[in-house]
This record gives C-alpha cells, sequence and structure tokens, in this order.
C-alpha cells in the first residue's frame, strides 16, 4: 500500500525533474493521484512514465504560455501550448467558472493539450463553486463507430458533477464505450477474456480477447451493436470530440494524437493536439441555491431507496463507487500493481528521484 | 400516403379547436408532423389525440402565459403555465438563441411543461442560427436504473445538433435507453419479441415480451445491463432528469407526471409538470464560423468514408437516416398506420372537424 501523500510528491517531483514550475507540477500530481485515490487505477500514477516518455519525444510542453486566444462573455478557447493536459485542464475549467460567476455560465474549448487525466476531477471544481461542472476530452483513436472497422474516435469520456446539500454531489464520469480501455487492462493483468460486445478484431467481427484492440482491434460504442444502441454511443463519442476539438481547433477523430509516445503523429493533422471542453453553470442562474440542493437531496435519497432486483445489491448514486474507494484509499492507501511499481522504480532511476 | 401539409393543417385545426390561438397551434402542428417527417411515427401525429386528453383531464392550458421567472445574461427558467410543450419547447430555445446572440451562450430550464414531441426538432432551431443546440426532456417514468425494480426515469432523450458547411448539419437525437418506447410499439404491432436487453419485467428480470412495460416492468438504460454499460445510460438519463427538472422545478424522476391521460399524478408531487433544458452556443464564440464549418465539412467526409465491416453497410452521420426519411416523405407523403389513422379519424368526429 502506498499513500496518495507519498506518490503525490513523488508524482510532484517527477514533473518538477523535467522542467514544469512548482505549482503546476504540484496541482498536476493533484489531479493525477486523484484518479488512483477514486479507483480509476488506469488514470492514475500509472500513466505517470507515459507523460515522461511524451516529454522526451517533443510533444509536451513543460512550461507552457497557456492562453484564451477567442472568447466571449460566456465562452472561450484556449490555447494550452502543449502543457500537460493535467495541468491545462484545471485552468480551463477555472475560466469557465470566472465567467460563470459573470453571466451565469462558461464553456471552454481547449485546444493544444493532453491527456488530462480523470474527467471527473475538472467536472468536482465547478461543484465546489455551488455550479454545475461538465467536462469532457477527446483521446487516442481506439473505438470503431457503428458498422465500422476502423478506428475513428477515442474512449471520450464526460463527466457531470452536480452539487447537493447533506448528501455528497452528484458525479457521473462515464466513457463513451462499452467498457473503458482500463477494464481491458484489468483483464489483460488477470488473463481473462472481455464479455461480448466490448471488442471487435481488425475486420470488424466481435470477439473477447482482452489484447484484440493491440492487435489492431477496436473499442465498441456504448451500446455495444446496432441492435443495442451502439448508433448512440457513436454520437455521444462524436459530440465529444466535436465540442473538444472542432470547436476550439485540436486535432480530430482518426486524427487524435495517441497518448503513448511509439505511435507516430497522424500526417496532415487537422488541428494543434487534443482536444478538452468544459462548462460550468451556476445553480443560482435558474433557481436559490438552497431550494435546488433540498431537491438534489430529495432525488438522491429517493434513488438511493429504490427497490432492487435481489436483496444483495443496492442503487447507486452516480459518484458513490469512487467516493467510497477514496475514503478507503486515504485510509488505507492505495495498491499498485507490481508491473507499475517497477516501472516507477525505474522512472525513479532514470531521473535520479527517490520512489 | 397523408400529405405533410395536410397532417399539418388538421393538427392545427385539433390545436385550436382545444383553445390554442392560431399562431401557437400551427407551431404546435409544425413541430409535431416534424416527427413524422423525420420517421419517428411514434412522436408524429399518432400522439395527438393523447394531447387532446390531456387537454380534457385539466393538466394541458391552451392558453399558457409563458414567462421568464429567474434569469442571469446566459441563463433562464421558464415557467410553461402548463403549455403544450410543443409550444413552451420552441419559444424556451428562442430565449437560448436570444442570449447566445448577446453573450455566447444560452441555456434554460422549462418547468410546468409537458411532451415537446422530438428533441431533435428544438436543437435544429440553434443550428438554424450558426449555433450548437442542445435540447433534453425528462418524461414518464418507464425506466429502471441498474440493479432496480422500479421505474424511476423516462426515456429522456438528448439531441445535439451542429452546423457544417456544404454537408448537412450533424444531427444526434437519442433516448438515453436501449431502445425508445417506440420501438416497443413497432414490434407490438408486428406481433414480434424484442432483442435481449430492452426490457425486464416487474421483479427485474430480463424479458423480450415487447408488452412487458405495459405489464408493470421496465425499459433498460442504454448499455442493458451493468457489464455492457447500463450504468452509464442510467448516469446520462439521470444528468436529463435534474437538468430538465431540478434545475427548473418541474417534477423529477418516478414523480414525472405520465404522458397519459389515464395515469393518475403523482402524490405530492415534488415540482410543477415536465420539465425541459436547451442550450444554444454561438459556433463564433468559439472560432471563425466559416473555419469550424469547414472542419466539420470534413469531419462529417472522414466519417461518411469510414471502411465499413461488411460491403453492403456504410457508416452514417448522425441525422442522416431522418432527413433521407424527411425528402422521401416530402415527395412521397407519410404513411399512417391503420390504428393511427382510426384514431384520428374519431378525434375528427369528436371535435366536429375533417380529416
Amino acid at each position: 500500500m502506498y499513500s496518495s501523500k507519498k506518490l503525490k510528491e513523488f508524482t510532484q517531483n517527477v514533473f518538477q525533474k523535467i522542467g514544469c514550475p512548482a505549482d503546476e507540477a504540484s496541482l498536476a500530481a493533484e489531479v493525477l493521484v486523484s484518479a488512483d485515490l477514486r479507483g480509476v487505477d488506469s488514470h492514475g500514477v500509472a500513466r505517470l512514465s507515459g507523460y515522461v516518455r511524451l516529454w522526451e519525444a517533443n510533444r509536451l510542453n513543460a512550461t507552457p504560455n497557456i492562453k484564451v486566444t477567442h472568447h466571449t462573455p460566456s465562452t472561450a478557447v484556449i490555447d494550452g501550448d502543449k502543457g500537460l493536459g493535467l495541468v491545462v485542464g484545471p485552468k480551463a475549467m477555472e475560466i469557465a467558472i470566472e465567467k460563470a460567476k459573470e453571466v451565469g455560465s462558461g464553456w471552454v474549448s481547449v485546444k493544444n493539450s493532453n491527456h488530462f487525466g480523470i474527467a471527473g476531477y475538472h467536472s468536482l471544481l465547478a461543484v465546489q463553486n455551488d455550479m454545475i461542472g461538465i467536462s469532457m476530452t477527446n483521446a487516442s483513436p481506439l473505438v470503431a463507430p457503428t458498422f465500422a472497422k476502423e478506428r475513428m474516435l477515442g474512449t471520450n469520456p464526460i463527466a457531470v458533477g452536480i452539487p447537493a446539500g447533506e448528501q455528497p454531489p452528484f458525479v457521473a464520469d462515464l466513457a463513451t464505450t462499452t467498457a473503458a480501455n482500463g477494464k481491458l487492462e484489468i483483464l489483460q493483468r488477470k488473463g481473462e477474456d472481455t464479455p461480448e460486445g466490448w471488442v471487435q478484431d481488425k475486420d470488424g467481427h466481435p470477439i473477447t480477447d482482452a489484447h484484440g484492440v493491440k492487435k489492431g482491434g477496436a473499442l465498441l460504442p456504448l451500446g455495444s451493436d446496432r441492435e443495442h444502441g451502439s448508433h448512440k454511443g457513436y454520437c455521444l463519442g462524436s459530440v465529444v470530440d466535436i465540442f473538444s476539438a472542432v470547436l476550439s481547433g485540436a486535432s480530430y477523430g482518426p486524427w487524435a494524437p495517441p497518448f503513448v509516445s511509439f505511435l507516430p503523429l497522424a500526417d496532415n493533422m487537422p488541428g494543434e493536439g487534443l482536444g478538452h471542453f468544459f462548462g460550468a453553470m451556476r445553480i443560482d442562474g435558474f433557481r436559490p441555491k438552497e431550494e435546488f440542493k433540498q431537491h438534489m437531496d430529495n432525488w438522491i435519497t429517493r434513488f438511493r431507496n429504490t427497490e432492487p432486483v435481489s436483496k444483495d445489491q443496492k442503487v447507486l448514486i452516480p459518484g458513490d463507487p469512487e467516493r467510497e474507494m477514496e475514503q478507503q484509499r486515504l485510509n488505507e492507501g492505495i495498491p499498485l500493481h507490481e508491473s507499475v511499481v517497477k516501472d516507477l522504480t525505474e522512472l525513479a532511476q532514470k531521473l535520479e528521484l527517490e520512489f
């Protein structure tokens, strides 16, 4: 077990070592380790050496000049200047929040960024300000649209955070695919197959090989196949791609830059870097916030008390599992898979740091 | 075959007969028949007598005083005064569009309304103004959350319309369930079973009975079951419920008022009527609109040319099937099922109109 405090320190040290200013390295570490705390292990320190490799490949700028390039009172585009998505993301959400304070809501599309960690983290920044927070990002193309052989979209997550009163906030954070890539990684480590409907092979045929995507296959949009609504998952992933990248001027669809540095960038990229999209809406832009929070408490309580199908199940509120995991891991520490420990140990040696 | 012009005239006459002003009756007819034109037969004139029954039950106000009750420069809440959702919807979107003209984006949550037709219609109003349009609504509770026996949510659709240049606009319009209720109605008429993963019975067990929902069962969230991501469909349906109804002060979750007048309203409704949510974002709030449109054309063309799994399939752009259907039905007329013809004929007799 590793304490989140120690993991954050190490992560901050790594980012400082590649040249990030101390405050940005600290912010990036906070965002990255929040994934480990919330149980999204695929998006936490397991990715740390990947960011370093992006920096080594000159695809990541440790000292970016993050700036607004276009704006109205409620909208903006931000150029992330190839900075860490873990830093660009929170700064963009901060601008959305400032706009919401002024005119009720703020909407920020970001270009020239890269992987921003877990979408849920960013939406919660708005929730802390009594706002609804929305966060999404495009990502490395791994997903085939309905009827398609080719990988055209990323797992393109959407997060929505909504404040409540006595109850903890509602936090939906979902990849627009049937299963996120992290779920495949867990099965790969266990040597198990996937359920049907998660993956197809390079010819577009359904398979259950957890390594199928690495072999040229693709993840499937939420819904799995046409009969079960995969065209809806494809629609949602497309909306995320367009809001994050076409609106901002980032690279979109099959041209989205891959996170892994060993894959080359596409020829003729139609935009700059990866894109994100953030929204913040002030609750009291719609109704008095205490009134809203009472009704959210009522909503949450009613849904939590929904009669379950079987007695050993309970109906969950979006955000429940991650919050319970966070509490547990704050108390007991974060378990890391041996391959991650090995990776971080090697990273520490390379950068002459202690892990 | 029935011409859309004739169906609109008849629909307008019906709404005028129950007391709607001519301009609002005309608008409502336009919205309702747009569903028949776009091939969403369940949401078109098949529902006309249902609106009349709501009016007979005193749940619908033919002469509403639709007004803004709360606002900031980019947000508002609108009280629909129990008016036709078919009229309240476009008026609310118009306010979102006006706000977007002023400050870049506009976001309007609506209470005290009822069924607003197809979500896609409203999002296209923004598209006509070079804006991205978003439209959603809560609806009669028919959907069980993951692990639940009870019906807690509606099919809660989300529509997103995005303008392009040479290409037609991107229009995603999707229920947040595996299958919309209209799909069940088609199977009921044919006497066929549903695929697995669409419906559960009153005890929460998976069934394929197309009449299952009427027998106390429930529709399933997009994803069908936990293993295939139904918790994501449940998240999305919940977000639609909260944006449409908790934010506005409408009735939410299991208390959402049913469309059919023979079902009683819930006791202790926590809000007024049904809720909707609309958004409009000016393209040039983010980047010059001609530049955006060129990239949308590029996006659409690239996705349309995605290599399909088999030669007899093609990868579609959201909005393609509905637009093709609209063209065909404008030319050839709209086919109505004999049960709908019978229903409209009886309605005409009752209201002393000609059908």
